[in-house]
């Protein structure tokens, strides 16, 4: 055997006696489950609207962008995305890439650099922790929306330029963010807040930062996703017209990348319109959440994201295996992939499933959540 | 003034200062010059067939995959497109990611590790530097195309498990790696050779690992992208199923990032499905190849890529500017963007330019370059 086999076969091996081996299991295109998993929060990914919109811009710019941005991949399709997304977060500029992953690498790591202090709260998403070490800036993790320990940091960055990376609502506990109070400090200390609205964009309207009066403000960044509320692909990075004009020029995730492609970009375009025309889609997000938790004894979250707590790992899979038996599938978070060690399921509540599969849907979890819970 | 915004407007003054200001031209659907420039490089993008197959699977599957893979964005068209790729490149499997960037941050990142050691060409890609810093393995660069050069740093890897980074076709100049020498250096030392075939698959058939009779070699890995000879969107790792097995549960851009986009899938399926199908449209861009090169003067390349040296920056400005003023684009390469120094145009073959916009194109290239050469 060679070294590379007999690595990969150890590592397999250890994942298999930790229990933690996971593998892929392909889903067919008509859903036999409740998928109350999934983050396509607004039900818009098989939108009638922004799936025509994605054949129409496969039609009238093809199916891919052909060349990398400051090639010959910038499309007007792009520009006109770019508006768009700016002018309903309330912000001067946007820019798309072509994953929420490239939007985060791409402005940390352009923005950050040896002569810069990184302080990110202990939560945020792994794309987040890779812009990071991309940077190379200095890092220091704070516990968990800790504006104190967020200023404290701060105090010891001295002449450094400070980013403060944050989500407006965390991925995987959908808690929020305490926004106003840390972009108070950031402007004391003259730093920049880096809000990732990853789970806040669309299910919160025109976002958390926007919904707080925070939009447009220099030292208030936003980046997003379209591939969850907006059930597309690609990101965003929307604030001031000086960041966009640095990315464009310094980020490599963006410089190097091929452009999005026109379907992805069209089907984010038509979603976008439809949350502005269609406030009741998030509505029925918040109803349903203040439903969901009350009915599971937690405390609601502030965007679609429901943690519900476990009493230990092995519980915890078999409350998600019990739903599963009965057409539902929610996430299970157990160590180490928590952010807390506490283990849990993770519902995530969609305008878009259908009335009576989703009461049939909360009538499963209430019984699995009071045998497993 | 904030510190951020003294920060950005210095860092945006210098780019000016030194002549590298960029910025994006986004065009319309319809163009209005012959673009030599992209990587589209069969022309697929805009093939009906794979516009069609876009447009059914937005319709067939949503506009969006709506979750991370593991979570319940594995889709079937995902698994279908995964054993063609791996089927088509003589590989056992394959794995699709989001963006080709991601393919290659994953592939290096999740087989590094501090423990390991990479040997990279000093031309690969952004995307396979930035893979490196990801992975915190030591690094090696060695001089292009250098094997002499591999095998000495090998000698130096010790008990380190090591990696070998190369491009079958690069990017930049369209020169070729020694795949077969470079094979045998990395099996002597028990190695892993990762060939990016980003500018190889599809214009070289099922690529140049596989036209040498190396694929599914133990000790040889393969990623690509879907958004070049593809003409469309995302990218993947093609090699041994303990390889896919690992990236599945240790590679971040994979594990953390939505699933590659419905329309995206089965376009590449259908684009995958015409290259093996229609022979004469790598072959198309062969004979271009030689004919351009020909007719400029130069080496033709090992791919779609023509690289034509200039005298002087200015001058490589001033022909790709002569050569827009009469309806061709073709890239301008300039330091500090060259590996080698050397300014030089930039010259993409595509099977898809009509004759007679393609014989047009050469004739605009022979006196632009007889101007400006
Ligand atoms: C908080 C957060 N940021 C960024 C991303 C990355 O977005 P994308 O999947 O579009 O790459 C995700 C999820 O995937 C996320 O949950
Ligand atoms: C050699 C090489 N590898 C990887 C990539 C990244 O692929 P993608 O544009 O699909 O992200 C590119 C170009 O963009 C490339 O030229």
């Amino acid at each position: 055997m060679s070294r590379w086999a007999d690595w990969l076969a150890a590592e397999a091996a250890s994942r298999e006696a930790a229990g933690l081996r996971r593998t892929l299991r392909p889903r067919p295109a008509e859903g036999a489950t409740t998928d109350l998993a999934g983050n396509d929060y607004l039900g818009l990914s098989r939108d009638p609207a922004v799936v025509a919109a994605a054949a129409a811009a496969a039609q009238r710019w093809g199916a891919g962008a052909g060349a990398s941005r400051l090639v010959t991949g910038t499309l007007e399709l792009h520009a006109q995305l770019e508006r768009e997304l700016a002018a309903y977060a309330g912000q001067p500029a946007g820019l798309v890439f072509s994953t929420g992953y490239h939007a985060n690498l791409a402005a940390v790591a352009a923005l950050g650099g040896r002569d810069a202090l990184v302080v990110s709260d202990a939560h945020v998403h792994a794309s987040m922790v890779d812009a990071v070490r991309l940077s190379r800036a200095a890092l220091e993790v704070v516990p968990h929306n800790d504006v104190d320990a967020v200023a404290a940091a701060l105090d010891r960055a001295g002449d450094r330029r400070a980013l403060v990376l944050v989500e407006s609502v965390y991925s995987v506990l959908g808690d929020e963010a305490p926004l106003p109070a840390l972009a108070a400090v950031v402007a004391e200390h003259d730093a920049l807040l880096v809000v990732d609205e990853a789970h806040g964009l669309g299910v919160r309207g025109a976002g958390v930062v926007a919904s707080l009066g925070l939009a447009g403000l220099p030292h208030v960044l936003v980046t997003a996703t379209l591939s969850k509320a907006l059930g597309s692909q690609g990101g965003a990075v929307l604030g001031p017209d000086a960041v966009v004009e640095h990315l464009v020029n310094r980020a490599r995730p963006f410089i190097y990348d091929t452009g999005l492609a026109p379907p992805a970009a069209g089907a984010a375009l038509e979603a976008l319109r439809q949350v502005r025309a269609r406030p009741e889609l998030a509505d029925t997000v918040r109803d349903r959440m203040a439903d969901l938790a009350a009915a599971l004894g937690v405390p609601p979250s502030a965007g679609a994201v429901l943690s519900v707590p476990m009493p230990s790992p092995r519980a915890a899979v078999a409350a998600q295996a019990a739903a599963l038996a009965q057409g539902v599938t929610v996430g299970c978070f157990r160590p180490p992939s928590v952010p807390d060690g506490i283990s849990r399921l993770r519902v995530t509540v969609g305008a878009g499933v259908p009335g009576a599969d989703w009461d049939r849907a909360v009538d499963v979890l209430i019984a699995v959540v009071k045998e497993h819970g």
